[in-house]
């Protein structure tokens, strides 16, 4: 889905339910996804295009992108009328000063996001992290539905979780769920300036480019590199199974910590399936002894869970919004 | 203190503050302590015996050794008639239904303390985790007062901690908090059938046990060894070295995942004091990139925090017997 397209979401988008009509947007390190959500719950359209990098004027640019979508589904949706914008970006984000804090990724430090999008857009904006507006999406529509204690971690280009604990949604001050820069490896050197972490050996990205370092092939991604083992390269193989390894070391140490009931795992590397999940499985009881192995669930809305939780904070805002006109953000 | 002994527990035993006279005892892997607790909260007398170990049966030695102490309490202090009672021990505790499910130091598995414990005392029981009491009893008197994010981590016999999300207890059904079985190393091998946890490399005990096995030297404890370090002593500094290695490492996970604001350390080994905190804090350092380091904090209530944790708990059953009767456990 590389422009404009028309969205099929099954389970998730008709979870929404009826609401207010909503923009949303979800920032990744390579795309930045819109949709527009009417009133029913249903995503009438969903785009995707390149997220536009432009050094430490990323963040200007990246809102500048999203108002031009939101032009565009005005002319294309007139009877659409949105209440509210969600909008969700990757790395360390203060939730309660709309802040993007740091992205490694993405380059800004400090931009007030949800003030530069508020007066972009015009409505109300929500503004939140990726992982955890994800993983809002998977607990309250999909495959973490039903637990109390439950880590939805999402593994693509980067890799972070959303905790929930009796319940709720734990952010640290905008910073838990960060296990994709915990230490599971004396390298290779991570983009945060650290050295082996989880993200800089098991993440989608980081399989794909530590398979092209070892072999010398150039690849598309993770997904190549697991088809190459699973006919015998011995280079893929290996590196395969080393993301494996870290990622089966990082979640026992989550489960000694936390013993959640589950894992959620999304992103693009759940979408190797049981190639990801039953391996990982036996490798986490192969360290664990008197613990709860936690139940490995693949996450259900999968690769729109993002741009779906921005939906429910947008609507969110719009409620609040509604409900306590003096304290109108427009 | 190896016998009945006048306890003097400075800002913790104040900190109790006035309630219900109540009975404490903390199960450790070495020792049983017991108080009594009076009306104006003050420690009247505090007790330390070796814990009675009898293989399997070791929850029933548990229980007798404590009604004696109660019955020895109960002739000293005719006039200190305890409401309750609190019973706190380590392993995998089940608070809701009162059971012991597991210990590995001390053997039992499904002992059901609390039944036992109440037809003992005749009065009600709570019974809870040592290691989560202490660290409650840090956190409402001690040194994590004051934080919504932190975890309490005692370091002993065994390494584990209380942790503390948005200034509540989280147990995580009995099981979190268990992070002295995380992998941090390659081995050694570790009482609980896993390999290079943490509490087999860097708890007090294992500090010890792997410098006797490093130089072939008896030691009385991980401080001896710390005391050779000192001294240049090469296997003792390689030890010490690679236990701050292992604990740092640790702590990176936890930072990674929780961000907690601080890590309260207690147990035998905070009392090596800056020896342990400066080094640990450089190694942490050193570690985490872009992620707040938390501040690192001596407990304060110190060895008896697990004590005056079950005296804390005891009140609470007390005085929720007192609300209602109706449900008396007696």
């Amino acid at each position: 889905m590389n422009a404009h397209a028309p969205a099929d979401h099954g389970v998730a988008a008709d979870g929404l339910g009826a609401g207010d009509a909503v923009l949303a947007f979800d920032v990744g390190g390579t795309d930045l996804k819109a949709a527009l959500v009417d009133a029913d719950g249903r995503i009438v359209e969903l785009t995707r295009r390149p997220t536009p990098l432009a050094g430490d004027r990323t963040g200007e640019a990246v809102v500048a992108a999203t108002a031009d979508i939101a032009a565009e589904f005005r002319r294309a949706h007139p009877g659409v009328v949105p209440a509210a914008a969600g909008l969700v970006v990757p790395g360390h984000v203060d939730e309660e000063t709309g802040v993007g804090v740091f992205s490694e990724n993405l380059g800004w430090r400090d931009f007030p996001f949800r003030d530069r999008a508020t007066a972009a857009f015009g409505i109300p904006v929500a503004f939140s992290h990726d992982v955890r507006a994800a993983g809002e999406a998977e607990y309250r529509l999909g495959a973490a539905a039903g637990f109390r204690d439950v880590v939805v971690m999402a593994i693509g280009t980067g890799i972070a979780g959303a905790i929930f604990i009796d319940g709720t949604l734990f952010t640290g001050g905008g910073m838990a769920g960060e296990m994709g820069h915990s230490r599971v490896a004396d390298g290779p050197d991570c983009a945060c300036g650290g050295r082996g972490c989880l993200e800089a050996v098991a993440s989608a990205a980081a399989i794909a480019r530590r398979y092209t370092a070892l072999s010398g092939v150039p690849v598309a991604g993770a997904k190549e590199v697991l088809a190459r083992a699973r006919t015998g390269d011995p280079a893929a193989q290996r590196i395969w199974d080393s993301a494996l390894d870290a990622l089966a070391l990082d979640l026992s140490h989550t489960v000694a910590l936390l013993a959640p009931e589950a894992v959620v795992i999304g992103g693009g590397l759940a979408q190797a399936g049981d190639e990801l999940f039953v391996p990982l499985a036996q490798r986490l009881d192969g360290i664990l002894t008197f613990q709860r192995r936690p139940a490995l669930i693949a996450a259900r809305i999968g690769e729109d869970a993002g741009v779906i939780g921005a939906a429910l904070r947008a609507r969110e805002v719009a409620a609040a919004q509604a409900a306590e006109p003096a304290r109108a953000v427009r």
